[in-house]
């Protein structure tokens, strides 16, 4: 059988997997029915992932082939991987799913590291926490606990952000449609980095209809 | 031959055109190869289309059948003429569809009328004015000239607003991919109101990537 690893961000505690890209690759990868091996990985393992030719995660490796990048990634699970599931249901469909794909890396996830980006120093590995720290200070110029101290009142205006997603979901279950497809899982990624950054924090109003779409996508193994 | 009528909001000027969501119901015809007549319409004449059993266009009469609201037309068309292109390349693709249309109907839409609101009365039927003006300046709790006094600084904003579409655009032609699809139809027709309603505004930036696709998109007949 073909040996098929992906290279996961993990925080100290190796167990600890919170990266949306990272998210998205495991979920395409479960979705397609395939297994695979986590190695967890920490930022400073920049040796650990030379041989993709670049420094960062999700890195798939399967079987000879290596492939890097969340959302090529899915794009090579799909050609690949033919029979198995389509994550995308089509060249059309794979063609849209990259607007959401856009629409959540430029929109959500800079929404929502706004609010949780000061949780994640002390998680993580300790030769990974000054590099963070630097990079994320410099990114917002000011010190991360300055970036969050507001979030309980700013988290109103990240929920509004969502408003086109549950008006997709008043009308079918999931983003891709009657089933989940990739589509979903990029989002879901993102919900699922914050979960597991902080688990306190209510990113979601508790009524919000967000969260039993978010319950059923956690579902996909 | 089958007759095919869509009432299509006017202004004064029965040829101006304005409604983005018509412009979505015209460009979905197109697509599909149908030929139409359009009957203009304006906002006071709810006698003309009580028969589709509700106020707004557009509302389509396919021989037999009345059709109302964009995306039900568009739904309806893709269902009655599957051997015409495909408006969505499936299932997945339709399902991925409707986040770019609640999107562009949530935050694109409501960003553009905040700019160019106060240039439509003008433009209307003149037994339309007093209802629109009375109805938009209610929703906004102002004039509608205070509305948009300062588009030329807030228009900045908007621009962002499309960031998602532009990371789509620096990878693909269209959103439907290599050609346009309906998803590309929903945003034309948000930037069709503009120009129609606004014509000497700047909506986009003169070097602005969206208006190569725009005038791509404008070519489809």
């Amino acid at each position: 059988m073909r040996s098929r690893i992906l290279y996961d961000l993990a925080g100290e505690d190796p167990e600890l997997r919170f990266s949306s890209y990272c998210w998205r690759a495991r979920m395409a990868l479960r979705h397609k029915g395939l297994e695979f091996e986590t190695i967890p990985w920490r930022y400073s393992d920049k040796e650990a992932i030379a041989f993709s030719g670049q420094g960062y995660v999700p890195v798939l490796v399967d079987g000879e082939t290596v492939v890097f990048d969340s959302w090529t990634i899915a794009d090579y699970l799909e050609r690949e991987y033919p029979d198995a599931p389509s994550l995308f249901g089509g060249a059309a469909g794979q063609a849209v799913t990259r607007f959401v794909n856009e629409f959540v890396n430029a929109v959500v996830n800079p929404g929502i590291a706004r609010l949780i980006v000061s949780d994640i120093p002390p998680l993580l590995h300790e030769k990974d926490r000054a590099y963070f720290r630097a990079s994320r200070e410099q990114h917002f110029g000011k010190p991360l606990e300055e970036v969050t101290a507001n979030r309980d009142a700013e988290v109103i205006g990240f929920r509004q952000l969502l408003d086109p997603v549950r008006r997709v979901l008043a009308n079918q279950a999931f983003l891709g449609g009657t089933s989940p497809l990739y589509a979903d899982y990029i989002l879901f990624g993102s919900l699922q980095w914050a979960r597991c950054v902080s688990p306190s924090f209510e990113l979601l109003a508790k009524d919000d209809a967000l969260l039993g779409w978010w319950e059923q996508v956690s579902g996909v193994r």
